[in-house]
Protein backbone atom coordinates (compact mmCIF):
# COMPACT_ATOMS: atom_id res chain seq x y z
CA UNK A 1 0.00 0.00 0.00
CA UNK A 2 1.15 3.65 -0.57
CA UNK A 3 -0.56 4.91 2.11
CA UNK A 4 1.41 8.66 3.36
CA UNK A 5 2.01 7.98 7.02
CA UNK A 6 1.83 11.10 9.04
CA UNK A 7 3.04 11.41 12.54
CA UNK A 8 0.54 11.39 15.44
CA UNK A 9 -0.38 14.71 17.31
CA UNK A 10 0.43 14.58 20.72
CA UNK A 11 -1.37 18.02 22.45
CA UNK A 12 -1.62 19.05 25.82
CA UNK A 13 -4.85 21.71 25.94
CA UNK A 14 -5.21 23.85 29.17
CA UNK A 15 -8.11 25.50 30.33
CA UNK A 16 -6.93 28.47 29.75
CA UNK A 17 -6.64 27.56 25.73
CA UNK A 18 -3.45 26.65 25.45
CA UNK A 19 -2.51 24.10 23.00
CA UNK A 20 1.67 22.77 23.12
CA UNK A 21 1.89 20.40 20.10
CA UNK A 22 -0.08 22.92 17.73
CA UNK A 23 0.75 23.62 14.06
CA UNK A 24 -0.66 26.84 13.45
CA UNK A 25 -2.99 29.58 15.21
CA UNK A 26 -4.41 32.82 14.56
CA UNK A 27 -5.62 35.90 17.02
CA UNK A 28 -8.22 38.41 15.99
CA UNK A 29 -8.62 42.11 17.35
CA UNK A 30 -10.81 44.46 18.31
CA UNK A 31 -10.10 46.21 14.90
CA UNK A 32 -11.15 42.75 13.10
CA UNK A 33 -14.80 43.24 14.21
CA UNK A 34 -15.83 46.44 13.02
CA UNK A 35 -19.39 46.13 11.98
CA UNK A 36 -20.14 42.96 14.14
CA UNK A 37 -21.95 44.28 16.74
CA UNK A 38 -25.32 45.90 16.57
CA UNK A 39 -24.35 48.77 18.77
CA UNK A 40 -21.64 50.85 16.92
CA UNK A 41 -21.21 53.92 19.13
CA UNK A 42 -20.64 51.28 22.19
CA UNK A 43 -17.98 49.22 19.69
CA UNK A 44 -16.38 52.92 18.83
CA UNK A 45 -16.41 53.87 22.32
CA UNK A 46 -14.29 50.08 22.97
CA UNK A 47 -12.20 50.78 20.21
CA UNK A 48 -11.16 54.18 21.19
CA UNK A 49 -10.54 53.06 24.81
CA UNK A 50 -8.28 49.54 23.83
CA UNK A 51 -7.30 50.02 20.46
CA UNK A 52 -7.40 48.07 17.47
CA UNK A 53 -4.79 46.07 18.59
CA UNK A 54 -6.61 44.86 21.35
CA UNK A 55 -6.99 40.95 21.65
CA UNK A 56 -10.54 39.46 21.48
CA UNK A 57 -10.37 36.34 20.25
CA UNK A 58 -7.52 33.74 19.35
CA UNK A 59 -7.29 29.94 17.92
CA UNK A 60 -4.46 27.71 17.85
CA UNK A 61 -4.66 23.94 16.29
CA UNK A 62 -3.48 21.47 15.01
CA UNK A 63 -3.30 19.57 11.78
CA UNK A 64 -1.76 16.42 10.78
CA UNK A 65 -2.51 15.97 6.71
CA UNK A 66 -5.21 17.16 4.30
CA UNK A 67 -6.60 14.08 2.96
CA UNK A 68 -9.71 13.20 3.00
CA UNK A 69 -10.64 11.61 6.31
CA UNK A 70 -7.97 14.24 8.11
CA UNK A 71 -9.16 16.33 11.12
CA UNK A 72 -8.48 19.62 12.70
CA UNK A 73 -8.08 19.65 16.45
CA UNK A 74 -7.99 23.26 18.57
CA UNK A 75 -8.54 25.48 21.20
CA UNK A 76 -10.64 28.72 20.99
CA UNK A 77 -10.21 31.49 23.29
CA UNK A 78 -12.81 34.13 23.70
CA UNK A 79 -12.56 36.80 25.48
CA UNK A 80 -15.46 37.96 28.16
CA UNK A 81 -16.93 41.77 27.39
CA UNK A 82 -20.07 43.43 25.59
CA UNK A 83 -20.85 45.86 23.19
CA UNK A 84 -23.72 47.67 25.03
CA UNK A 85 -26.06 44.63 25.58
CA UNK A 86 -24.45 42.41 23.34
CA UNK A 87 -21.89 39.66 24.75
CA UNK A 88 -18.57 39.04 22.88
CA UNK A 89 -18.34 36.96 19.81
CA UNK A 90 -16.69 35.04 17.59
CA UNK A 91 -17.03 36.30 13.62
CA UNK A 92 -19.22 32.68 13.48
CA UNK A 93 -19.25 30.76 9.76
CA UNK A 94 -20.61 27.95 7.40
CA UNK A 95 -18.38 25.60 6.70
CA UNK A 96 -17.72 25.95 2.75
CA UNK A 97 -18.27 22.10 2.66
CA UNK A 98 -21.59 23.03 4.35
CA UNK A 99 -22.46 19.33 5.12
CA UNK A 100 -19.22 19.42 7.44
CA UNK A 101 -19.88 18.75 11.28
CA UNK A 102 -18.19 20.19 14.38
CA UNK A 103 -17.44 19.20 17.82
CA UNK A 104 -17.09 21.82 20.70
CA UNK A 105 -16.47 20.36 23.98
CA UNK A 106 -15.98 23.80 26.74
CA UNK A 107 -12.62 23.62 28.46
CA UNK A 108 -13.63 26.69 30.78
CA UNK A 109 -16.04 29.79 31.08
CA UNK A 110 -19.11 30.38 30.89
CA UNK A 111 -20.70 30.69 26.87
CA UNK A 112 -23.39 30.08 24.18
CA UNK A 113 -22.65 28.45 21.03
CA UNK A 114 -25.60 30.40 18.47
CA UNK A 115 -26.78 28.16 15.77
CA UNK A 116 -28.83 29.23 12.87
CA UNK A 117 -29.63 27.26 9.51
CA UNK A 118 -30.58 29.31 6.43
CA UNK A 119 -34.15 28.37 6.88
CA UNK A 120 -34.54 30.49 9.55
CA UNK A 121 -34.01 27.66 12.86
CA UNK A 122 -31.79 29.27 15.69
CA UNK A 123 -30.58 27.28 18.91
CA UNK A 124 -28.65 28.79 21.77
CA UNK A 125 -27.06 26.52 23.76
CA UNK A 126 -25.39 27.18 26.87
CA UNK A 127 -21.73 25.68 27.61
CA UNK A 128 -19.58 25.41 30.91
CA UNK A 129 -16.84 23.06 31.72
CA UNK A 130 -17.93 19.69 30.45
CA UNK A 131 -20.52 20.36 28.22
CA UNK A 132 -20.31 20.13 24.24
CA UNK A 133 -21.96 20.90 21.46
CA UNK A 134 -22.38 18.37 18.52
CA UNK A 135 -22.95 20.97 15.75
CA UNK A 136 -24.07 18.88 12.72
CA UNK A 137 -23.49 20.18 8.84
CA UNK A 138 -26.09 23.17 7.33
CA UNK A 139 -25.73 24.95 10.96
CA UNK A 140 -24.19 28.50 10.75
CA UNK A 141 -22.12 28.53 14.58
CA UNK A 142 -20.72 31.21 16.75
CA UNK A 143 -19.60 31.29 20.20
CA UNK A 144 -20.38 34.09 22.15
CA UNK A 145 -18.43 34.47 26.14
CA UNK A 146 -21.73 35.00 28.16
CA UNK A 147 -19.34 34.92 31.41
CA UNK A 148 -16.58 36.89 33.10
CA UNK A 149 -13.84 34.80 32.42
CA UNK A 150 -12.30 33.37 29.01
CA UNK A 151 -14.76 31.06 26.97
CA UNK A 152 -12.41 28.70 26.52
CA UNK A 153 -13.39 25.35 23.83
CA UNK A 154 -11.67 22.22 22.22
CA UNK A 155 -13.22 22.05 18.79
CA UNK A 156 -12.90 19.01 15.84
CA UNK A 157 -13.91 19.20 12.56
CA UNK A 158 -13.01 17.71 9.11
CA UNK A 159 -10.17 18.93 7.17
CA UNK A 160 -11.50 19.87 4.04
CA UNK A 161 -14.26 21.91 5.75
CA UNK A 162 -13.06 25.52 5.54
CA UNK A 163 -15.48 28.54 6.93
CA UNK A 164 -17.71 31.07 4.68
CA UNK A 165 -17.60 33.93 7.18
CA UNK A 166 -18.78 36.19 4.39
CA UNK A 167 -22.57 34.68 4.53
CA UNK A 168 -22.97 36.40 7.83
CA UNK A 169 -21.87 39.36 7.46
CA UNK A 170 -23.93 39.86 3.76
CA UNK A 171 -27.21 38.77 6.00
CA UNK A 172 -26.33 42.02 8.67
CA UNK A 173 -24.66 39.21 11.18
CA UNK A 174 -26.70 36.41 12.78
CA UNK A 175 -30.42 36.49 12.73
CA UNK A 176 -30.16 36.12 16.60
CA UNK A 177 -28.05 38.19 19.27
CA UNK A 178 -27.56 37.28 22.97
CA UNK A 179 -27.13 40.11 25.33
CA UNK A 180 -26.98 40.55 29.00
CA UNK A 181 -30.75 39.71 30.92
CA UNK A 182 -29.39 41.04 35.05
CA UNK A 183 -26.92 38.65 35.72
CA UNK A 184 -27.46 36.37 32.99
CA UNK A 185 -28.03 36.57 29.00
CA UNK A 186 -30.96 35.92 26.78
CA UNK A 187 -31.44 35.80 22.38
CA UNK A 188 -32.96 38.39 20.82
CA UNK A 189 -33.80 38.99 17.13
CA UNK A 190 -31.09 40.85 15.42
CA UNK A 191 -32.59 43.71 14.03
CA UNK A 192 -29.80 44.19 11.44
CA UNK A 193 -30.36 40.75 10.08
CA UNK A 194 -31.69 41.22 6.27
CA UNK A 195 -31.93 36.75 5.75
CA UNK A 196 -29.44 34.70 5.20
CA UNK A 197 -28.51 33.79 1.19
CA UNK A 198 -25.89 31.36 0.19
CA UNK B 1 -31.81 24.21 -1.19
CA UNK B 2 -32.38 20.57 -0.15
CA UNK B 3 -29.87 20.02 2.64
CA UNK B 4 -31.03 17.42 5.35
CA UNK B 5 -30.73 19.99 8.92
CA UNK B 6 -30.43 17.60 11.90
CA UNK B 7 -30.55 18.32 15.69
CA UNK B 8 -27.38 19.69 17.16
CA UNK B 9 -26.23 17.19 20.11
CA UNK B 10 -26.40 18.95 23.43
CA UNK B 11 -23.71 17.01 25.53
CA UNK B 12 -22.49 16.76 28.94
CA UNK B 13 -19.71 14.19 29.79
CA UNK B 14 -18.19 13.59 33.07
CA UNK B 15 -14.68 12.61 33.83
CA UNK B 16 -16.62 9.83 34.84
CA UNK B 17 -16.92 8.89 31.01
CA UNK B 18 -20.81 9.43 31.51
CA UNK B 19 -22.50 11.35 28.24
CA UNK B 20 -25.69 13.04 28.61
CA UNK B 21 -27.47 13.32 24.93
CA UNK B 22 -26.16 10.13 23.95
CA UNK B 23 -27.48 8.22 21.10
CA UNK B 24 -25.65 4.81 21.65
CA UNK B 25 -23.01 2.55 23.49
CA UNK B 26 -22.19 -0.25 24.05
CA UNK B 27 -20.01 -2.55 26.39
CA UNK B 28 -17.71 -5.10 26.29
CA UNK B 29 -17.19 -8.09 28.80
CA UNK B 30 -14.54 -10.08 30.23
CA UNK B 31 -15.34 -12.75 27.84
CA UNK B 32 -15.26 -10.35 25.02
CA UNK B 33 -11.57 -10.67 25.05
CA UNK B 34 -10.68 -13.62 25.02
CA UNK B 35 -7.28 -13.89 23.20
CA UNK B 36 -6.34 -10.60 23.18
CA UNK B 37 -3.48 -11.12 26.42
CA UNK B 38 -0.78 -12.62 25.78
CA UNK B 39 -0.60 -14.31 29.29
CA UNK B 40 -3.54 -16.66 28.85
CA UNK B 41 -3.24 -18.40 32.10
CA UNK B 42 -3.84 -15.24 33.65
CA UNK B 43 -6.48 -14.09 31.68
CA UNK B 44 -8.21 -17.43 32.39
CA UNK B 45 -7.97 -17.05 36.12
CA UNK B 46 -9.45 -13.19 36.13
CA UNK B 47 -12.66 -15.33 34.02
CA UNK B 48 -12.44 -17.56 36.28
CA UNK B 49 -12.64 -15.48 39.15
CA UNK B 50 -14.43 -12.34 37.87
CA UNK B 51 -17.14 -14.28 35.26
CA UNK B 52 -17.04 -13.21 31.24
CA UNK B 53 -19.70 -11.09 32.19
CA UNK B 54 -17.19 -8.49 34.20
CA UNK B 55 -17.44 -4.86 32.52
CA UNK B 56 -14.16 -4.33 31.37
CA UNK B 57 -14.99 -0.79 29.25
CA UNK B 58 -17.76 0.99 27.66
CA UNK B 59 -18.40 3.53 25.02
CA UNK B 60 -21.22 6.61 24.88
CA UNK B 61 -21.21 7.79 21.65
CA UNK B 62 -23.17 10.94 19.95
CA UNK B 63 -24.16 10.51 16.29
CA UNK B 64 -26.09 13.43 14.23
CA UNK B 65 -26.50 12.22 10.78
CA UNK B 66 -24.70 9.85 8.46
CA UNK B 67 -23.58 12.67 6.09
CA UNK B 68 -20.39 12.38 4.35
CA UNK B 69 -19.13 15.62 6.43
CA UNK B 70 -21.00 13.85 9.47
CA UNK B 71 -18.56 13.02 12.81
CA UNK B 72 -19.61 10.61 16.30
CA UNK B 73 -18.34 11.75 19.36
CA UNK B 74 -18.44 9.75 22.55
CA UNK B 75 -16.20 8.86 25.49
CA UNK B 76 -14.53 5.64 26.02
CA UNK B 77 -14.04 4.40 29.71
CA UNK B 78 -11.49 1.31 30.18
CA UNK B 79 -11.25 0.19 33.68
CA UNK B 80 -8.17 -0.57 35.46
CA UNK B 81 -6.81 -4.04 35.82
CA UNK B 82 -3.65 -6.63 34.74
CA UNK B 83 -3.26 -9.60 32.98
CA UNK B 84 0.30 -11.14 34.19
CA UNK B 85 2.14 -7.94 33.48
CA UNK B 86 -0.33 -6.51 30.54
CA UNK B 87 -2.10 -3.58 31.15
CA UNK B 88 -5.84 -3.48 30.66
CA UNK B 89 -6.10 -2.94 27.11
CA UNK B 90 -9.49 -2.05 24.57
CA UNK B 91 -9.86 -4.47 21.26
CA UNK B 92 -7.94 -1.62 18.85
CA UNK B 93 -8.72 -0.99 15.41
CA UNK B 94 -7.27 0.32 11.98
CA UNK B 95 -10.73 2.46 10.56
CA UNK B 96 -12.14 0.70 7.52
CA UNK B 97 -11.75 3.72 5.68
CA UNK B 98 -8.27 3.47 6.95
CA UNK B 99 -7.21 7.37 6.25
CA UNK B 100 -9.92 8.37 8.49
CA UNK B 101 -8.24 10.41 11.51
CA UNK B 102 -9.50 10.23 15.12
CA UNK B 103 -9.06 12.44 18.38
CA UNK B 104 -8.67 11.17 21.57
CA UNK B 105 -8.59 13.97 24.61
CA UNK B 106 -7.96 12.35 27.65
CA UNK B 107 -10.79 13.18 30.56
CA UNK B 108 -9.60 11.15 33.50
CA UNK B 109 -7.33 8.80 34.25
CA UNK B 110 -3.84 7.53 33.22
CA UNK B 111 -3.58 5.74 30.09
CA UNK B 112 -1.15 5.52 27.27
CA UNK B 113 -2.71 5.18 23.46
CA UNK B 114 -1.09 2.75 21.33
CA UNK B 115 -0.79 3.79 17.48
CA UNK B 116 0.77 1.29 14.75
CA UNK B 117 1.29 1.34 11.33
CA UNK B 118 1.22 -1.79 9.19
CA UNK B 119 5.06 -1.44 7.88
CA UNK B 120 6.02 -1.42 11.54
CA UNK B 121 6.02 2.05 13.00
CA UNK B 122 5.15 2.44 16.32
CA UNK B 123 4.19 4.88 19.72
CA UNK B 124 3.26 5.01 22.48
CA UNK B 125 1.36 8.11 23.69
CA UNK B 126 1.04 8.79 27.55
CA UNK B 127 -2.23 11.02 28.55
CA UNK B 128 -3.90 11.92 31.43
CA UNK B 129 -6.25 14.61 31.71
CA UNK B 130 -6.03 17.47 29.37
CA UNK B 131 -3.43 16.10 27.52
CA UNK B 132 -4.54 14.19 23.57
CA UNK B 133 -3.60 12.89 20.87
CA UNK B 134 -4.12 13.29 17.14
CA UNK B 135 -3.99 10.03 15.47
CA UNK B 136 -4.17 10.57 11.38
CA UNK B 137 -5.38 8.07 8.80
CA UNK B 138 -3.60 4.89 8.63
CA UNK B 139 -2.71 3.93 12.09
CA UNK B 140 -3.97 1.27 14.09
CA UNK B 141 -5.17 2.16 17.43
CA UNK B 142 -5.87 0.77 21.40
CA UNK B 143 -5.93 2.59 24.57
CA UNK B 144 -4.50 1.40 27.38
CA UNK B 145 -4.96 1.77 31.35
CA UNK B 146 -1.52 2.03 33.39
CA UNK B 147 -3.28 3.82 35.93
CA UNK B 148 -5.76 2.56 38.88
CA UNK B 149 -8.74 4.35 37.80
CA UNK B 150 -10.64 4.41 34.85
CA UNK B 151 -9.24 5.98 31.73
CA UNK B 152 -11.59 8.30 30.16
CA UNK B 153 -11.35 10.13 26.91
CA UNK B 154 -13.14 12.02 24.80
CA UNK B 155 -13.13 10.53 21.06
CA UNK B 156 -14.34 12.11 17.50
CA UNK B 157 -13.82 11.01 14.16
CA UNK B 158 -15.67 10.70 11.05
CA UNK B 159 -19.32 8.82 10.85
CA UNK B 160 -17.92 6.71 8.04
CA UNK B 161 -15.24 5.78 9.02
CA UNK B 162 -15.65 2.24 10.53
CA UNK B 163 -13.68 -0.21 12.61
CA UNK B 164 -11.33 -2.86 11.34
CA UNK B 165 -10.85 -5.02 14.67
CA UNK B 166 -10.13 -8.29 12.84
CA UNK B 167 -6.90 -6.97 11.88
CA UNK B 168 -5.48 -7.06 15.00
CA UNK B 169 -6.65 -10.54 15.92
CA UNK B 170 -5.11 -11.77 12.95
CA UNK B 171 -2.04 -10.48 13.64
CA UNK B 172 -1.45 -12.47 16.69
CA UNK B 173 -2.07 -8.87 18.75
CA UNK B 174 -0.28 -5.53 18.35
CA UNK B 175 2.92 -5.10 17.66
CA UNK B 176 3.72 -3.51 20.93
CA UNK B 177 2.86 -4.50 24.53
CA UNK B 178 2.82 -2.27 27.35
CA UNK B 179 3.29 -3.97 30.92
CA UNK B 180 4.34 -2.99 34.19
CA UNK B 181 7.51 -1.47 35.22
CA UNK B 182 7.63 -0.60 38.60
CA UNK B 183 5.36 2.01 39.45
CA UNK B 184 5.10 2.44 35.82
CA UNK B 185 4.71 1.17 32.53
CA UNK B 186 6.69 -0.02 29.60
CA UNK B 187 6.57 -0.79 25.97
CA UNK B 188 7.80 -4.20 24.84
CA UNK B 189 7.69 -6.34 21.70
CA UNK B 190 4.76 -8.94 21.81
CA UNK B 191 5.95 -11.73 20.92
CA UNK B 192 2.55 -13.37 19.66
CA UNK B 193 2.39 -10.49 17.15
CA UNK B 194 2.88 -12.19 13.27
CA UNK B 195 2.91 -8.94 11.25
CA UNK B 196 -0.12 -6.96 10.02
CA UNK B 197 -1.76 -8.00 6.45
CA UNK B 198 -4.39 -6.03 4.93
Amino acid sequence: MNAVITEPGNLTLGTDGSMLGRTAGYEKFLGDMTGVYCDSGAFAEQLDQHGADHLVYSVAEHRADDGPGALIVGTSTLLPGAYGDEFAVTRGHLHAKADRAELYHCLSGHGVMLLETVDGESRAVELVAGQAVHVPGHWVHRSINVGAEPFVTLFCYSADAGQNYDLISRAGGMATMVVRDGDGWKALPNPDHTGYSL
